[in-house]
């Protein structure tokens, strides 16, 4: 499903990426509907849980962003393929479930806005707790699903410092 | 093909959309593989030119980077579901065509690096050069295509403006 999409894998793709009959995985999963929406809810209920957890601690907003992004870099490099198909292919949940995962998207992109709104009111940061900047800064995350491999030359620490470094300072030279 | 994505489109379902015939559609633009192909092509030749336009001009890197961000976004913009085939359904290109396409989008990308580099060189830029930070770039602006309107409350330009201050400043406050 990460390599063709959700509307190029049919249950014999699954079936055979698995090893197994595609009738006798009919029958244990269930449609090809229910893989997609498993995938997509088990990851948004991730990152609802690791914003949740960095939200509730006692910390200043700036150590809740450097958190934040190591939860989110962790989560996306853990399972890259599923993330993938959570970031890129969620268009094609079943429409009496689309609803609950977009409120669940908008809540953890509430409560990334949150965090960065507090840190602009206590002087952390400038123009970030407006939409725009949240979804800037998460899309310059989720780009990492594209060319992620765990026996890669970095690892999720490493890119969620590199990553933290980009969303804070930019590119300009320091004076 | 914006809203269901390559192998979730039909000839049928372009026909509808262009509200002609699908046997007449096929007579006179081909197969579904040559409308993606076209897409794409097209999108990566006004990359190119564009870049290319930029890196001629007698402009310090800086100048040139602002150029290349207000180029990147235009473009984007001017056809945001062409943009999003070919920003996300590239992959499946006919296997025939599809390493020249791969070779056209690392070259843009090598000439933003250059660039950057150049930047990096001449005291605008730090951490900029490599590819880590060129690709980093490259989608905290390509993720517009997901929203964007043409009807909607920001002007191209002035995503470019915001874009251009986050990608330089990041978000922690000036001291």
């Amino acid at each position: 499903m990460y390599k063709r999409g959700y509307n190029g894998t049919s249950m014999r793709d699954i079936a055979a990426a698995v090893e197994i009959e595609a009738a006798s995985l009919y029958n244990h999963i269930g449609q090809k509907d229910d893989i997609l929406k498993i995938t997509c809810f088990e990851l948004a209920e991730k990152f609802l849980a690791g914003i949740g957890d960095i939200a509730s601690r006692d910390l200043n907003p700036m150590e809740k962003f450097r958190a934040a992004v190591h939860m989110h870099v962790e989560i996306l490099c853990a399972d890259v393929h599923a993330s993938y198909v959570f970031l890129y292919e969620w268009k094609h949940i079943n429409e009496q479930f689309l609803a609950r995962f977009v409120s669940m998207r908008d809540q953890y992109e509430h409560a990334f806005k949150e965090i960065l709104g507090a840190g602009e009111k206590q002087g952390y940061f400038q123009n970030a707790g407006n939409k725009f900047a949240v979804l800037t800064v998460l899309s310059s995350m989720n780009w990492i699903v594209q060319w992620y491999k765990p026996d890669g030359y970095m690892h999720p620490a490493e890119i969620a410092n590199q990553l933290t470094d980009f969303i804070l300072s930019g590119l300009l030279k320091e004076k």
